[in-house]
């Protein structure tokens, strides 16, 4: 694949926002020898909340991939950061933890987070393929569906 | 100790098996350095899938206890793999992340993910000691009783 | 800044204890490389369990970010113990793992963890600012509140 991560992403209709950088005492990612740990990221796109709700309840199954989508895009523009702006600096996306926001007898965590691994698949090819870990929360962060946070490994 | 994992293992009546390898945008595991990531296990075994239900209502904590176990074995058959079939390069358990399906007023969550560590640290001996977390969630994966991922430093 | 963490610590009226060693299949922390992994730290203090109930109902997000902070001091205590009492070493607070057992319709888990982060920012300063996850969990190991693990990198 001679495309960038970037050009990639444009083909799939994506453009990484800028996010702002919170001012508070935790921080959107931090670099530990050649790993990024980035913070969980949430449903926030353009400025907006979406996504909020219970998968399995008021959301669906895809209401819950596309909310792992955008997660999965906050994560990539932290990443992005991180990297001084080269995402082509990503060696290995390491690991994604997936939280999803449902009910007691909802079973299908993984094809929620899906949403997030795919899009990094898609995005990153051979080396977009992660570790990670997909599980059910009663409740999280402002009501939203989905958070998901990752590892990733820079030169 | 003289004998490898494997043999403590077989001791114990353990044999790894192996895991197919599932053709997704993640992977059961990612090298980044000598850390091994190991995605989240579940209870599957012999190709069943194993102590589906929520510990506190439907199910012990015994269950429970066996339930981890079991993503212990499916945690190690990962780890053997990313070590190209020798468990002896593993230099030490760093973590283990486990996730238990329960009810809201179920509160031995630790008793629930000894089912993993004791059988680690029965296998791996003084380098099987690890730093771990043990929470509730709401609901996991395919309905099962416990999710367990890992972090392994290996030669 | 040129006092240390615990000089720090002292000035807003914390002492870290010497919390005992498990003898158990899992340990307190464990060393891979120059990063510390700390096991998941519940809100015990002076030898008894505080904050025992479910943020949302019993207990408020007050409560919860207070529960929080002892998580943080429990943590700052075992590091202390990985740098061999010196917390200097501690080059960087990588990350933080937040979970929250609260109600399915509680969202300010990020208020509640911010009683970890903050106390972690106040003592570590630039070097403290971390990335995190904070999630809900419908219970909790012993029923506390909330349960925070963490990645410490030291020299």
């Amino acid at each position: 694949m001679s495309e960038t991560v970037e050009q990639r992403l444009a083909g799939l209709g994506v453009k990484l926002p800028e996010p702002a950088a919170p001012a508070a005492n935790y921080v959107p990612y931090v670099i530990s020898g050649n790993l990024v740990f980035v913070s969980g990221q949430i449903t926030m796109m353009d400025g907006e909340l979406k996504y909020v709700g219970t998968v399995g309840d008021d959301l669906s199954t895809d209401d819950g991939y596309q909310a792992a989508r955008i997660c999965a895009i906050n994560l990539m523009a932290q990443v992005k950061i991180a990297c001084g702006g080269d995402l082509e600096r990503v060696k290995r996306v390491v690991k994604l933890g997936g939280f999803v926001n449902c009910t007691a007898d909802f079973t299908d965590q993984p094809k929620v987070i899906n949403g997030a691994s795919d899009l990094i698949g898609e995005a990153f090819g051979d080396i977009g393929k992660h570790a990670r870990f997909a599980v059910g929360a009663p409740s999280l962060p402002l009501g939203i569906a989905v958070e998901v946070d990752g590892v990733f490994e820079i030169s």
